[in-house]
């Protein structure tokens, strides 16, 4: 079976590349949201986080920096937390027949919000 | 602040409803695959997956059907079972506009993979 | 088969409702965490999550309350948060031959992390 | 605080190695089910869940095995799948001042269940 043809003759190139590195957004935040972690295990669980994702249709690169600032502040007896969308930065670069999407997610200060954009598109 | 001038200048209007319907897509798969679940409480747990997933930007409308056949087969002694891609079929409808994309994923026997893709848009 | 005989020879009846208890504990938190809420979904959502932690072996009952207040207070643009655990007040009851276990979640502010612990057995 | 002096009074030693073993073999169920898996990237995403849940109270050692037979197995045409409860062997240690308990999830053919035990406990 031709995937593409069956499923995604309703939209242009450019639009199956926002359109599944925009999945892939999605799904990497309410996947992961909730892990523990410290800033010793941090390395290891963004580099897990990054080739689970990257395993998705038309998904070039992932790169995720999760914020070492709130790591090292963590005050709690325990010494680790659950990773939230505050100290998530993630840029997904997808790309279908040479049109390549970058989306973006931050958390917006200003929108007290994990935003998910399109950063840039050709 | 204005968050569409600022983050999605770079994309149509039907880009964008193409681009949260997809999220939306992402997120639901990934926050609730997993869940118990069981012929009983399919219809409450349908109900709050559709209201959860509503909540995000652009989306209209979240159509969600668990499989009840599944559900009725279920043999083991605990009468439940992990929710998984298999057992969904869901349509989102983004709208951004006037501009409506409806996503959807079904189960794809012929590539055993949940597969989501643009079904509609305007 | 006889799961209990089998797998469950090394632990005592109290100690089996203890055991059943903190699973669904566990497993509660790190299922939804991160779901899309807001004052108007908080109801359905927690008949949901009641629903399918019920489900887990010698659970009788899950009591959840989502912290309203906070989600009065939800300022940003898009109206809905992502469900975290200083939010949550959560009890599981758990039996087994007679033995109740309660476990509970809360958010201790002096820990700043939410507790799991055991609040009653007999 | 004295956290086991407040919240753990009503249970001895060994129950409580039980309880946080528990809790963290729940947790780490249903935090990483669903995550994106292949042959390839099989290690990483160990090593992170390991870690990730060898955060958690009480938790000395974490051993996980996810099934390489089936990840070479997979046929579809994207090669990955999600990672579901029948590709898992867990093992969770805990301890409590000298008590440990072994917590194990293993899918069990004959229940048709990733089922969660106490394998061992002193």
């Amino acid at each position: 079976m031709n995937v593409d043809e069956k499923y995604f003759k309703l939209i242009s190139k450019r639009e199956r590349a926002i359109f599944e590195g925009a999945i892939t957004m999605g799904a990497l935040f309410h996947q992961f949201i909730g892990t523990p972690i410290s800033y010793k295990t941090v390395d290891g669980i963004e580099k897990a986080i990054k080739e689970a994702m990257e395993l998705q249709p038309c998904i070039n690169e992932v790169e995720i920096i999760i914020n070492r600032e709130m790591l090292r502040q963590i005050q709690n007896e325990f010494q680790y937390v659950s990773l939230s969308g505050d100290m998530l930065d993630i840029k997904v670069f997808s790309e279908y027949e040479g049109h390549i999407a970058v989306i973006r997610m931050k958390f917006v200060e200003e929108l007290q919000y994990p935003l998910m954009y399109v950063e840039d598109v050709n």
